[in-house]
């Protein structure tokens, strides 16, 4: 590559880091994508690595190979760890620094607990495959250990107890699969306990599941969860979480113990710490206030995409909308910045951004979904069909639509989830310490 | 269950194990499998796992899904960590205890470093799961802090240096498979780096690879190793490993460093700790010295099987010849061990073991392998072919089969592993340490 073309560094490979990535395909730029992973992940199945139902290679696949054709791109795994605007620079944890002439922040987000850390430990999120394989294996391994429990009755309970904070869509789709994986997965498998009979909450603080979407949507989420055999618990607060259960309050403000050793933290996300490190300002998610074109004040070489950033809108009667923490949000901001570094290298500028809104999903379980398009709202098994054939559509490379398609058939017919595999033995009452 | 019925009590779900369960399946007796993990492992292919070849899903199977039709069996992930044979008990990881009136011990073998067990943390072997997805996030982690490191040269060279350490089956084929990567594979991933240079040493203390076969397989095993690019060396020993490198003790006595990152054990194996608190004869390798039936002395209702055990076969000519450390060795063993206690349940016995042995299996890379069936020896495609029929043959389960066929054919033809996902993000030199 020519070391004199503009050098175009781009922080992360989600969605919004990928499809820039994609806009400088053959442009007459360097480009240097950073990761802290080698692969990029569909995120919107991790629930279903997490559920044993899809492995790992099916929903990720390395940034490298997908990118090989690129010529104008190298690939780096490695950790930013801090932006130096003024200098041009940012800097990896091994030391070293890269410096760029166009920059484009897409890190993402991780979990907020709302300044409750100590609740993580026992109640992990679901952001990376990290995360997927430790929940697979606090969720399978919980079953297995009240099967141990033969002469103590009285603890199986907790073991057998699922809690999920947080109803929005991860939220939904983990509660759903849960009350599948009890009820049909497992059946017949074991001989002390009935897998049937262990509880599935789903806890939300706000008075519907599915925020997002409209009411009448809402409602049949939840009817639809019940009738999986999920417990939906609105307006109820999470107000305490350790090894051994979670504290709510409810409407009437009273407390309640559940006693659960097997959480779920779906309720709350915040920007990248990176974010910080830009020093300009921030929302109350930590999420750098960007401009029409993704920029921070005064440098317009540095753009921020995708959950990291609180991006407006331009709409076509010039109001400002906030772009929701959505994939196909992040894919437009990504791809918007990268034309606009092109624009900027020819003196042009685009168009204010405009997000262009798809609508909404979100699947519950096996054969129901919700669907709110903008103009038609449905659901049932007609929405879970086109949720299917949406995801399975955007999924990364052909072979791995192939794979998860006859995974989901397999799955779907015999009820079964092929990857129902531990990987760290889980032993003495907390898996993570195993 | 009747609680009447005599209990069997096996300990480990590997060959011997599974084989034990299966003949027990109807029999008047209650049968109890414990194991660590909740999988069952497809062992010979576990290298295809640590080199991104095959998901987990493929080559391991949920014990109590594969066994959930018998119906005298429970199966209990559980850790034992003690065994009393004078008080028919053993000891679980969470304080419970199991009584038992047949016991199957299967706990099978683990790395053995020599008594250098601070080699363990720089040159990790390949026995389970958790060993095989943490060679493969070091292995694809080392190309890319290669990639990393533009303005540091020198330091390169030993995050492309590969060492395997013991020329057995095992060793031979990750480091054909490494070669494989390092040429095909990862071609034109790098911009900055080409993998094809990375080198790969397969390093012997005898002085020839595969000394179970015949000495001309060796040398064609060895010829195929080196056309692949792989540098057997034959004859040394490894004196030294620390994080940054090697050190070998060459047949001339003189010592030599080899620069390498990234080193994988597949040199020694021990039995299972567990054979200690048996209290009973073991010989240098810790296995446990079992009689015609796989018995301890005095303790007929005590079986040992597989790899803890040192165990005998009675051939047709009265001589007795050692079982090898092999598959089908430990599922002869287990199923020997069943039979005996059903046989004693009706007041016979079975007649002493004799080991049928169906010959040596090694495959190198993706189109050579030598077979030794003992009346015939062959080697190349046609061995190759030989190998891939066995190894998916045996393999768990109808789906499995398909899956894992599915994905050679693909990796066969493509060159492309579809595996490549390093979990843990890998980054401050030490992947470990992530």
């Amino acid at each position: 590559m020519n070391a004199e073309l503009p050098h175009v560094l781009i922080v992360g490979c989600g969605f919004g880091g990928l499809e820039a990535t994609k806009v400088l395909d053959g442009a007459p730029v360097r480009v240097t994508l950073i990761d802290r992973s080698n692969h990029h992940l569909f995120q919107p199945l991790l629930y279903q690595v997490a559920t044993a139902g899809l492995s790992a290679p099916s929903i990720a696949s390395p940034i490298r190979h997908m990118r090989r054709h690129q010529r104008n791109l190298t690939v780096l795994m490695a950790e930013v760890t801090a932006i130096d605007k003024a200098r041009r620079e940012v800097h990896l944890a091994d030391g070293q620094t890269l410096s760029y002439d166009h920059l484009i922040v897409a890190a993402g987000a991780t979990h907020s607990y709302f300044g409750n850390d100590q609740w993580q430990a026992h109640a992990p999120g679901l952001k990376t495959l990290a995360d997927a394989f430790k929940l697979r294996a606090r969720l399978l391994s919980a079953f297995e250990k009240a099967e141990t429990l033969a002469d103590r009755p009285a603890e199986r309970e907790g073991w057998l107890t699922f809690v999920v904070i947080g109803g929005g869509p991860t939220g939904v789709e983990m509660a759903g699969t849960l009350a599948e994986i009890a009820r049909h997965t497992l059946k017949d498998e074991f001989r002390r306990i009935d897998p049937s009979r262990a509880k599935v909450l789903l806890v939300e603080g706000s008075d519907r599941v599915l925020a997002a979407f409209k009411p009448a949507q809402s409602a049949q989420a939840q009817a639809q969860l019940e009738r999986l055999g999920v417990t939906v618990r609105v307006g109820c607060r999470v107000v305490g979480i350790d090894e051994t259960g979670v504290e709510l309050q409810k409407p009437d403000g009273q407390r309640e113990r559940i006693a659960s050793h097997t959480k779920v933290w779906a309720a709350g996300v915040a920007a990248s710490p990176l974010a910080r490190t830009l020093d300009v300002p921030l929302d109350r998610a930590g999420r750098v206030i960007v401009d029409e074109h993704m920029n921070i004040p005064g440098h317009p070489e540095v753009y921020v995409v995708g959950d990291m950033a609180a991006a407006h809108s331009l709409e076509k009667d010039g109001s400002r909308k906030p772009v929701p923490g959505v994939s196909p949000g992040a894919k437009q901001a990504g791809r918007h910045a990268a034309r606009q570094i092109l624009a900027r290298l020819q003196g042009r500028s685009e168009p204010a951004f405009r997000y262009r809104d798809y609508g909404n999903l979100a699947t519950i379980g096996r054969k129901a979904a919700v669907a709110d398009l903008g103009t038609i709202q449905f659901s049932g098994f007609s929405a879970w069909l086109f949720w299917l054939f949406v995801h399975v559509y955007f999924l990364i490379g052909f072979r791995n639509r192939v794979r998860v398609f006859a995974d989901w058939a397999w799955a779907y017919f015999t009820f079964q989830r092929h990857a129902r595999i531990v990987v760290e033995p889980q032993q003495h009452g907390d898996p993570e310490e195993a």
